[in-house]
């Protein structure tokens, strides 16, 4: 390391990360204690604590109180999954948003619902479909049932000027949420609305959502191919 | 609420929760403070506390320090997901893991692997293909690079005992990861290696590591329909 100019807790870390990668210090090692690694580098004990609370929080090492600062065998397990608007999702990549109603009603819920929400015989529900264009493009279909049991709100919005999921941030939040994402062929419905051939794969995302125990909301959002959730760590 | 037994800190929860799912309290709305909610329920201001820190982690409410406790607008915006081992998330189904190495090979980086990865144009990369089983059923087929310039020892590995994901978390972590998913069809010989037929649509995982700046490994992960990855708020 140079010592030109004075030492920054981000030389340090620098330096720490190089060993990690270089293996000098191998996954499941003890490093050296920071009064050490501050005589090292010639540098306050602080400046060596603020490079190894920096590599602590992304996971790189493990402190512990009393066998000290090791490098993580399992560094990383788990990535942050933004959950957006799709209209803040069309708006980040700097796209014209628009959206649009395609059909509106009540319903009985069907069987596939009444067990995934564990609706009970007789409720009623919302059913939504919808289109989300990004620069007049189709981006997302969307395929909503809403629990008129849990928001009877609903039944009084016509959903022409907002999209549900809008709709229900403001007037339904929720405690809890299921995801989940795969990949399917579009149907002849949902290929004529994303403009895609019949057939082609299309990623699906799957939300189902409670408040205090009562289920809110099913939505199948469907995205013609091309589409790429991303998220980084 | 009953006063029979004596009222907890779940209880308070339960009710706040039922008085915002209610609207009671609408999106925004300050809540009352926590001395006024501890004599109304007649509950220690801590036990009221609780209930309320609970109901804030949680993301349903906020909390300010100077203006108090107020309805989250926009309640859940991120969901954690989990980024398992294949065999630990295979083993976590109740199912038998099976590991097969199908090809290995030192290549020079592939142009698509040096656009994503800023390699150099002498780059050499270890070039693998997996195959993952559950129950002895495809479940994923992976299809990896990993830069020999900043894992030299992946050289030394065949690869045959030990799946790659596994090997690198021991050798090479990461500390910067991009995830990418997709839906896309299955080539020929993906599919032909997934026991599904030509151009079914299949699940693509991606994921690009980076450790203290350099490039470690790409991956695409492929999984036959069905396949759902699944997360939880």
């Amino acid at each position: 390391m140079t010592t030109d100019r004075r030492t920054s807790f981000r030389d340090i870390k620098s330096e720490l990360e190089r060993r990690i990668a270089r293996r000098i210090w191998p996954p499941g090692a003890t490093i050296p204690g920071e009064e050490a690694l501050a005589a090292e580098f010639g540098v306050a004990r602080a400046t060596v604590n603020r490079a190894v609370q920096e590599l602590a929080r992304s996971g790189i090492v493990e402190r512990k109180r009393k066998s000290g600062t090791r490098v993580a065998l399992y560094p990383v397990r788990e990535a942050r999954l933004a959950i957006p608007l799709v209209r803040k999702e069309i708006e980040a990549k700097g796209a014209a948003y628009a959206y649009s109603r395609l059909s509106r009603a009540v319903v009985a819920a069907p069987d596939f619902l009444r067990a995934r929400l564990a609706l009970p015989d007789s409720a009623k529900v919302l059913h939504l479909r919808c289109l989300h264009l990004a620069d007049r493009t189709p981006f997302q279909f969307e395929e909503r049932w809403i629990n008129l049991d849990a928001v009877p709100e609903a039944r009084g919005e016509a959903f022409e000027e907002i999209g549900p999921n809008e709709w229900l941030v403001e007037n339904a939040p929720f405690s809890r949420a299921e995801f989940a994402f795969r990949a399917a062929r579009a149907g002849r419905d949902e290929a004529a609305l994303l403009q895609v051939v019949e057939g082609e794969a299309v990623f699906v995302a799957e939300r189902m959502t409670w408040l205090a125990g009562k289920p809110i909301t099913f939505v199948r959002m469907v995205h013609p191919p091309g589409h790429r959730m991303v998220t980084e760590i």
